[in-house]
């Protein structure tokens, strides 16, 4: 078959995207930008959470920021006027989650380069996101006290790909009837790599330890470690 | 085109969602059954409210109870262990909410001769499943005070096709920024008939008058008032 190119086209919706997801990472590991994606339910506190980490970041770090929303701009314009960083919004249509295309497209129009960590902030949502490598280096998940320690069992993808879980509103602990321990034991039996760190992002509690491993994990990136 | 039956197979999924969802709703008004459909994000307390809300009614109607998850059966145990009612688990595969036709099939195992009320726990998402009309009479949507009063802004449909929408965890209010008065008026924008009910599943405050709510919808079904 000399001269002549095949495209398969009979793949997966998934086998497509985890290829998209893999030229995301390779562009951004060579060009020494570590990429992270966060995902959680409706009020978790992703935004709240975000901004904090990025303003404890930001004289360390070169930081960008893109905001999946299904209509709305609240969160980038959040991101950007409590950070100063430069943040994007993208309006996904009403879709219940992000893929690595979308992620491709938003890529053309925002400038990576000279990055140290990008960020994506996912939809709001425990199931769809789950189902789509978006091209991240790694998955960081939040679990928020409210929300009740049963979540991983009844979301398990979700956690099944989390590289990092961020129990947030650990401040609210004595109101709500939510065992650590058994969260983590439910999200270990999913992944047994997981990694945990509580938080709070209202009163910063626990923030320093995940802004030292987003260090780390950028330096083992940099010395091709990945 | 005597004798030729003509199946139109063009039409859009939702326009083809939205006629079974007229026969599923058509079947139960016919048997005097008042079919709710409960939705929210994960963690709102959608299980708690239905354990607290069947066990009020239980000696006033006759109540049945259909729980959508991915793959676990916790809530549908969850709920028949603590009210003694009838219950059913669906998995739905990993998809992230419930249409028609899946309900159809459902109520094909599950008979609803007699009920006065049948109840659907929806899966715990704000953004697929108020896209698919589930042959509901009422849509009733959980918003709970940990997740904040801006949730209407960023999931605008589930507040537009939600009738009724309960205010949960009204005991932690003096934890949590939730403006109700902001809620609210977020959500009338969407929906200027929404109804609601500021609730606390683990107090119980609040229920009562939802209860009510319940009663007077049946009866206004029972007399053909809709």
């Amino acid at each position: 078959m000399n001269g002549v190119k095949v495209i398969q086209i009979n793949e997966s919706v998934f086998a497509q995207n985890d290829r998209s997801a893999e030229i995301i990472r390779s562009r951004l590991s060579a060009q020494g930008t570590l990429f992270l994606n966060f995902m959680s339910s409706p009020g978790s506190g992703k935004t709240t959470t975000l901004v904090a980490l990025i303003n404890r970041l930001k004289n360390r770090l070169s930081i960008g920021e893109m905001d999946v929303d299904i209509e709305s701009s609240l969160d980038a314009q959040r991101v950007a006027d409590l950070t100063g960083i430069r943040s994007m919004q993208i309006h996904n249509g009403g879709l219940c989650h992000i893929d690595a295309d979308m992620t491709a497209r938003a890529l053309l129009e925002y400038d990576t380069q000279g990055l140290d960590l990008l960020i994506l902030e996912n939809i709001g949502n425990l199931v769809c996101p789950a189902e789509f490598d978006t091209g991240a280096h790694k998955n960081v998940t939040i679990l928020s006290v409210p929300e009740g320690d049963d979540k991983p069992l009844k979301y398990p993808l979700m956690y099944t790909v989390s590289d990092v879980v961020l129990i947030n509103k650990m401040d609210t602990l004595d109101y709500f009837d939510f065992n650590i321990e058994k969260a983590k034991a439910h999200i270990l039996e999913l992944n047994p790599k997981a990694i945990f760190f509580p938080i709070s992002a209202k009163t910063g509690a626990g923030l320093d330890a995940f802004c030292d491993w987003i260090v780390e994990e950028l330096r083992t990136l940099r010395s091709g470690g990945r």
